[in-house]
């Protein structure tokens, strides 16, 4: 097996997973390297935050630089020089949100690029494929995630053609992945539990390495994914890695894993950083406050990562202000290096059986509502 | 003194220049840090290129973050974090080029904002305090650059005008600056050699620790240039060093260095990489062309930086083409990095008496005439 559980407290999970590039510790945050670059960042700096798993993005890297390329280079890992493992999206999720003229049909879905207007076409099977190419260590099925809010009918017929998809993305991988590589399969079903339940049996059917919750974060509050996740989570086997796709703000975070989630991606630290907000063990900060102008302090003294030890906040609404491309990777740096932080305590809190308590510490700085963060 | 001649071949001169902040061996380029930042760069990748001399923007400076602040701050070397020699220009030029409603008198210069309109007012005492306040180990005088061409009677006018300033400045910066920090007067005159010649004996009459020579680098010939120089740096004081302000591109540099120019300061390297553009050994390259889309190999794999020497060209050329940030980064490292190398070259040449040979050697990479560059 890939996934080793080393402790649970409660819901929440410590384990660690192992991947042709190393083993990933769990509850884990995978910085966002949409174009293989985590943006504004070399990544460098993104393995010195302790991140272990990068995301790519399938729809991106199909376009360009193309799949065929990146495998003459030798993959992923090769092209972008980062080292540790790499997780692929299948591409169907930005199929949906950025191209034009898509058309879903029973057997994949035909796209134009939003790039140059190019025809393109994913399969559950080319999904896989390109996947391959592009030499990632763990691939994601093609799924369809239907908008919500969406009828009962739309969600249950979204479900029965995911899990078309999936058996064929598992029988396309079994027959053509190297050892090693693993494959996971997606959850959909909207907010309805009996969906949900209907979509995990149907995976755990087919038999992935990992399991993820698609069709959260696309706008829902919080309460509603959390409550999502209350009854998805208990169906999926505690002997494989759980993972909540494209989630999110570290109190999301906090409550995911309290319900037993062990894997975590999104863009939310990297773009922030480059809007000039700061995550940090103090909050949310807005570095285009003036309030910033005269603070000599930095974002957290008691950082290791340079970004948040080694320039006053002054400096960094200083490079904000004036626009300057050097705020965009501290912030960048700093808030990713944040999420690995805030990461570490939570698995070292689940290790030592203090889950309830630390969860509880933290959200005085990172309250369960969003609506109630600071602006 | 706190230049050294080391050694001369020629008219080129190998020399050391020590400042509060280290030794400078020159002749040196200083990569250009407008506002606190050189663009897209960590001043840790900065220094790793063996930069020993960062610019500052004294006009962009006192407009953001301003000059009291960078002063409560502990100046703009705790301010930026660059350790070594800072050199600020005195913030003229660019109120000049940049700033409106701008209007010169005998005293000094009155001038609006660019950023938000307001009213500042540059002197040739106030560029000093200014520039005290900032921090810089290398001061520039306030100057007068008369816009090319311009009549016999405008560009005598200028000098007259600059010499003032210089007497001015000397006296504000000799009543105040600590000990060990320096002072350069600039020589202007267009094109007119009589009137370099007098900007010259009027400066040495005053007596700073170094002389610039100003107002080229204004779109000027390449020939046009070197016959300025040809005509102004033998009155230049040997034992001072001598600065050729906003110069330039490769060719620009070996052709001055043969003319007795021991600095350079010029936003082309850092400019370029934001625009895709690479300096190598090898010469100019444009990372937008499609011809490196498959190129494996690294801009430089003999290099050192592993700007130049880690990413291959096609991934470089994916991340200027999709708009990736660290495009900017890694391309504007190397070509720092290749400047400072191109300086180590001809610092060792000159050293070991080989100058002329090995900069007809490097005119095969970079010919003597601008438009016969790649383009």
């Amino acid at each position: 097996m890939s996934f080793e559980l080393l402790a649970t407290d409660g819901a929440a999970r410590r384990g660690r997973l192992t991947t042709p590039h190393g083993t990933v510790e769990t509850p884990t945050f995978m910085p966002v390297g949409t174009q293989a670059s985590v943006k504004a960042m070399q990544m460098r700096d993104v393995a010195a935050t302790g991140a272990e798993v990068v995301l790519g993005n399938t729809y991106h890297l199909m376009l360009r630089p193309g799949a065929e390329r990146v495998a003459r280079f030798g993959g992923l890992h090769a092209f972008s020089g980062w080292n540790k493992t790499i997780l692929t999206d299948s591409g169907g999720f930005q199929v949906m949100s950025l191209a034009s003229l898509r058309k879903i049909d029973d057997d994949g879905v035909t796209f134009a690029s939003h790039v140059d207007g190019s025809k393109h076409r994913l399969t559950p099977e080319s999904a896989v494929d390109i996947q391959l190419k592009l030499g990632s260590d763990i691939q994601m099925q093609l799924d369809e995630c239907v908008a919500l809010p969406a009828s009962p009918e739309a969600v249950a017929r979204s479900v029965t053609l995911s899990l078309a998809w999936a058996a064929r993305a598992r029988d396309a991988f079994t027959a053509t992945a190297p050892a090693g590589r693993l494959q996971f399969g997606i959850v959909q079903g909207g907010t309805d539990a009996a969906e949900r339940a209907r979509s995990a049996a149907g995976l755990i059917d087919i038999g992935f390495d990992g399991y993820a919750v698609g069709g959260l974060a696309v706008g829902e509050p919080q309460a509603e994914m959390f409550a999502t996740l209350d009854h998805t989570v208990p169906h999926l086997p505690a002997d494989a890695p759980h993972y909540l796709m494209g989630v999110g703000t570290p109190a999301d975070l906090i409550g995911a894993v309290a319900r037993g989630i062990d894997m975590f991606d999104c863009v939310m630290p990297s773009r922030a950083g480059r809007h000039g907000t700061a995550y940090t063990a103090q909050g949310r900060l807005n570095l285009k406050n003036a309030k910033w102008a005269d603070d000599l302090e930095p974002l957290d003294p008691t950082s290791d990562c340079p970004a948040a030890r080694d320039y006053s906040k002054a400096y960094l609404h200083h490079l904000v202000r004036v626009g300057e491309p050097l705020a965009a990777t501290l912030l960048t740096w700093a808030n990713i290096d944040y999420y690995q932080r805030l990461m570490r305590t939570l698995r070292d809190a689940i290790a030592a059986g203090t889950f309830t308590a630390i969860a509880a510490e933290l959200s005085a700085t990172w309250p369960p509502t969003p609506a109630a963060e600071p602006a």
